[in-house]
């Protein structure tokens, strides 16, 4: 199996797992889960996004979160945002780096942003001027590229379409966000393979949510693509509010966990990471769709064998 | 990517799945189970096993679910058996086919059967006898494959060492388990190569349990690896008696969906099959791991579409 030698994960669970929480979470707790995230090894954490406060009321405080974290050396903190605005917004936080979000089908970039994806291209540009002009640079997060709920398939042309004006408006790093959770591993690689023979210069990130239970064969699809930048979230939180039943992003700890076991690095730390995925599970009141604060990693069960050595003879299989 | 044009799955749920649900499954909900997943298409179902009653109480009732079912043309019902007493009982029953439970691992296989591997190689010859007086043949389930919980990481000679008693005791079918969901997509590749190279002619199956979110990505890694044959169970139930926190078997409606998606041919009513996963749901009075019981499939998302179309504006992203 051919795999990356390493792979860079982006932590989105602070936006995209909070997002949904609504104002359940308190601005005080959002930053402690930054904090002990920038502790694990992480490299680039999304902290919040620069939305109007009216649309996302969870992520109204998106300036307190971004002004009291506390800054680790070699940690990128970005935020996502949805036009000029929001940019002007998060680089006045102090957002070192902006990450803008466009989607590939017309009615989704209407619905989600009263935006022609023509217009969305146009607003990168001027958000990338911001980036510029406050010394950084924007990425794109580009919702439905796998499937919209509401035109349904999306054609391969559409999206390279979509791709084609993006890169014309200057994008150098984009991840292909599978919104929806609707994604499945073939479809993965062909995607990939065709946008990197289309960009081969292109950084190119894929973003998975495990509403079906593919996000982990999905990840795997990348990987073997060649794909070495994916988005995350800690505990798995998550959920889509467009998609009935959707569950969270591929979640963080249990995608480490699976690089590490197959000698994939990631210079994360895998306890310290399933610790604030039981942070998390912690500040959202409920379970989480985790597997290594539920059941642990593999290492941590060659590591108590020893105890249960020690135990009674158990009934059969 | 290289896929098997058409996969058959056994479905374990009725066994590996409710094996460790104690008493709380009556009799008569069982053979409904059994009857439902009978008329979804699957061609395989493990039914039971044939063990002491006083060792796996949940399974007392073998001879009664076995008499209990109607047969469906095309479908064969497999048991269960660790030994030849559970073995001519099994057939006496009226069970099509046998599978024989062998460890790896020593120390599992002690635990667990009470003999020697050297002792179970010769168990399954006796197996298999009683399987040809019969008309019928005995096929093995191979535990712990991917590590062991008492010897930890088993090493890929041992496996191979055990295969080939296993091969020489005239086993022609064998499904390598992930007992303990502790197996990974590059290792599952590994594993499945060396026993492809040494036994080109096993018809080799995979069984995985998904404790820590890699079942899915272990069955594409198998997939990808030529493997036609997986274990998987309805609802995605079954915990591991002896793992700490364990989850279930890969769930059969996921991986069924995975595989209509990527155009792998299983010819089973993914619909049918779903509405089995939802009947495990209350037999078992709780939330089962079914993504498709809990989120539906895309085809069956894309036909929602014209409804959706009709709701109001969402918010952003």
């Amino acid at each position: 199996m051919e795999l990356p030698a390493s792979v860079a994960i982006t932590e989105v669970g602070p936006r995209d797992g909070l997002q949904s929480a609504g104002d359940a979470i308190s601005t005080a707790s959002k930053i402690q889960l930054v904090d002990a995230l920038a502790r694990t090894g992480l490299r680039r954490i999304e902290v919040t996004s620069f939305v109007h406060p009216k649309l996302v009321p969870s992520m109204a405080d998106a300036e307190q979160v971004m002004g009291g974290i506390t800054r680790m050396p070699g940690v990128t903190y970005t935020a996502l945002v949805p036009n000029a605005r929001g940019a002007e917004r998060a680089v006045q936080a102090g957002a070192d780096e902006l990450n803008v979000v466009v989607s590939t089908t017309e009615t989704f970039n209407h619905r989600n942003l009263n935006m022609r994806v023509t217009e969305s291209a146009e607003a990168y540009r001027s958000i990338a001027a911001i980036a510029r002009a406050a010394g950084t640079r924007a990425t794109i997060g580009l919702s439905v590229c796998f499937g919209c709920p509401y035109e349904g398939v999306v054609p391969l042309e559409r999206l390279l379409h979509v791709l084609e004006l993006l890169v014309e408006a200057g994008a150098e790093e984009i991840a292909l966000a599978d919104t929806i959770g609707v994604a499945n591993p073939r479809q993965v690689q062909e995607i990939v393979r065709a946008v990197q023979q289309h960009w081969p210069q292109l950084e190119l990130g894929l973003h998975f949510h495990d509403t079906r239970g593919l996000g982990m064969a999905n990840v795997l699809a990348g990987l073997e693509a060649g794909v070495a930048r994916f988005d995350a979230s800690v505990g798995g939180i998550g959920a889509c509010p467009f998609a009935p039943g959707a569950t969270g992003n591929v979640c963080t700890e249990d995608a480490v966990h699976m690089l590490e076991l197959m000698g994939v690095q990631t210079d994360i730390n895998l306890d310290a990471l399933t610790a604030c995925g039981a942070l998390v599970q912690q500040l959202v009141g409920h379970e989480v769709p985790s597997r290594m604060v539920r059941a642990g990693s593999v290492h941590g069960l060659l590591a108590r064998l020893s105890d249960r050595a020690a135990q009674a003879p158990l009934t059969p299989w």
